[in-house]
């Protein structure tokens, strides 16, 4: 006997987990339609040169690389994100731009399973590629906001920053070989507090520049007093200012002033991006962290084309998603498997239990058919488990004059001798009084 | 530069295809949801021993199967039946018998890519397990008539057997040690002709058994016709042949009689299957093969648990029914991507366009808002591209007095200074004339 366990970070999903997250899928992907977001899909599984690069040289120890059949170096994609570069240097010639793409689909990681991470896991990326404009980074904040609140989540705050205001920070104190260090210094101040970034930056480069770092990452006050402090601490660097402000102004437009904020202690580490940066939390539930992260890149494809894609784009984590809405209460779970159940008195009416479900089917409700003549008790207790409201009984007396009953299972109460078409309305009123 | 390539076998799926893809998916996934199956998944990556047995003795060489970080022997799912059995052993105590569960997801062999198979494919498979009943087995029937009528294609007919009948027969023949040969060679008969069969079997089992395995196999005539043909000829499997009375009631009682089609022919290689089987094939274009195959086994889980669950499913490969779709024409491609744009006539009015968007989608239409202040002619183009049947166009002039302009693309006519409210109208006139 093999004991049937899964790989350490792998789960399976029960039919009412599967079922939510098929709804969270359908949810998102109906948010992005409405923008004229369309669905594309890559291949689990690429050439590791396309995933890490040539040679695949630093290869992360977190990628499941291998040597398929062919004796071709292959690796499991660990995101969304290259296999989309890939994917428009591929297809350029048959999209038209500025395209703008969704795409939902599992990614693998071999990192520590500790804090709720999952060596599988779903993404949701959507990203506008081939426009530099304004309008395209507004576009991803409203989408990140409607994508929340179609799922019934309306406390979102999307925290944003420019990656160039603060570049031109660091060139105005003519920092340039430590940059990438200070922003790995900066990105900790949430976790490590105010003072240690001090400490730490003022080791790295010297106390004028790390008290100047310092007021522009931890600028308070209302968006326009932030801005203000980024104008005045960094006056190089209007092009981005100005590029903030315009956002700024479409989400008061759009009514979303109070659920963008301004945050210039936002910078995300990768050196990938140039513009806008944003992380997205809950109001509710701070503590997981940023539920939606993206940005402004110059350039999407540079490994796989000379040609230049500038983009913006954010990815939704699904999992850790999940879990937030989960503990938010807006989750669909222990939804009902069916509205009705025939059950089955005499194996030998099968082929009526079955006419009878269709034509209830037909009528648009979802029925089961209980296919054993089994104790009424048990198949009781089976519509309990599915969480099915409503049962049709129908023995050889009732099947005889054409009738059938109906019992609401909540109640417990009998409906019978009466006809398959009163049975319909009968049973969407048990359907309706206990949603 | 990396050469942007897929994997031989594996595919990038386009906007459309994709859209279609979902589009099915999610029709399957209703059909089935109105008969009370509920979707399950699993992981992507299983240990070996899970999908092979114990020591993955006989390595298929399909299989993608390597070492991870931790040292374990891993490998890439390549079906959904071997993951559904031992997620059954390990969620029996959380389940409830009979347990319905449909299942879509990837698989992968790196088989031949030749003839239009991909080592990447989608499965959908549904099963009633933890039921021996003939209700079941007409569900299953009932199931895949449905799912393909939900696509769309009415011309299915689903063929069946039964492998008791068949084994029963062999018995009486005293074949045991040949059996499986036999069925193999039977298996061919559409491929290679009664006389070759008919010399190959004689070869292995003589001449007079042989004639009466050709004479079950290749029975024909109605329904009632070819089970007269079975009872006479194996009077022994008067319980397998009730079965198919049974089956064969319902679905006359059900209007379903011209679309089931019993033939002894089918008799599905695998061992694995004890009762009936079945193969689906679309009346318009039988020279795909089957659609939607599958049977009743005795024991799904036998290798981990030791529970018996018997039970009944069929599969659906969506690849080759997506080729189908298309060449029956019955494939939604080409959708558009928008009922509407917003073009970009001044990028300062950015704000305001992106505002008109979310009261139009608040209508319930789906809009683009083009962002860059691109020639007109470009901008049309774009929509044309994507399907976007009619244009939102506001300038300076427009916004000032609060009016729009709308363009249908098709008819290249405009419907001008109107206000937003009015607009809708208009937009949905056109989406609907388009239809």
């Amino acid at each position: 006997m093999i004991e049937p366990r899964v790989l350490k970070g792998f789960r399976d999903f029960l039919p009412d987990q599967e079922a939510e997250r098929q709804r969270i899928m359908n949810l998102l992907g109906r948010a992005f339609g409405a923008n004229g977001f369309v669905p594309i899909d890559t291949p689990i599984l690429e050439y590791t040169e396309i995933l890490l690069g040539k040679g695949g040289g630093d290869t992360d120890k977190q990628i499941y690389r291998f040597e398929d059949q062919g004796g071709r170096d292959v690796a499991m994609r660990y995101d969304l994100t290259v296999p989309f570069a890939r994917f428009m240097a591929a297809h350029l010639h048959e999209l038209y731009l500025p395209f703008k793409r969704f795409h939902m689909g599992k990614a693998f990681r071999g990192e520590n399973t500790q804090r709720g991470r999952y060596r599988e896991f779903v993404q949701c990326d959507f990203d506008i590629v081939g426009t530099t404009s304004a309008s395209a980074d507004f576009e991803i904040v409203l989408m990140i906001d409607r994508a929340f609140r179609t799922m019934g989540v309306d406390g979102v705050r999307v925290h944003f920053a420019h990656r160039g205001v603060f570049n031109a920070l660091l060139e105005s104190l003519a920092i340039t070989e430590g940059a990438d260090e200070v922003l790995r210094i900066v990105d900790k101040l949430r976790k490590i507090g105010e003072q240690k970034v001090r400490d730490q930056l003022t080791e790295l480069i010297g106390s004028d520049p790390a008290e100047k770092v310092l007021t522009l990452v931890s600028a308070s006050g209302t968006n326009a007093e932030i801005l203000a402090t980024m104008k005045s601490l960094v006056p190089g660097a209007a092009e981005h200012t100005d590029r903030i402000e315009q956002i700024l102004t479409a989400a008061e437009a759009l009514g979303l002033a109070d659920r963008l904020a301004l945050d210039p202690s936002i910078t995300r580490g990768l050196d990938y991006y140039t513009g806008i940066v944003f992380e997205t939390f809950l109001v509710d539930l701070p503590a997981i962290g940023s539920v939606c992260s993206g940005g402004r890149y110059d350039n999407l494809a540079g490994l796989y084309t000379k040609e230049q894609l500038p983009g913006v784009g954010a990815s939704i984590g699904l999992d850790r998603l999940m879990a937030g809405l989960e503990e938010l209460g807006l989750s669909a779970l222990d939804v009902r498997a069916a509205d009705a159940i025939v059950l089955c008195l005499d194996a030998g009416l099968m082929a009526h239990y079955h006419a009878v479900a269709e034509q209830l089917r037909a009528a648009g409700l979802r029925v089961e058919v209980f296919p054993d003549q089994k104790k009424l008790g048990q198949q009781f207790s089976f519509a309990e488990k599915k969480g099915i409201p409503a049962a049709i009984l129908c023995g050889e007396a009732e099947h005889a004059v054409g009738a059938v009953n109906v019992r609401d299972l909540t109640t417990r109460t009998n409906t019978d001798g009466i006809s398959v078409e009163t049975a319909i309305d009968v049973v969407r009123g048990i359907c309706g009084a206990g949603k």
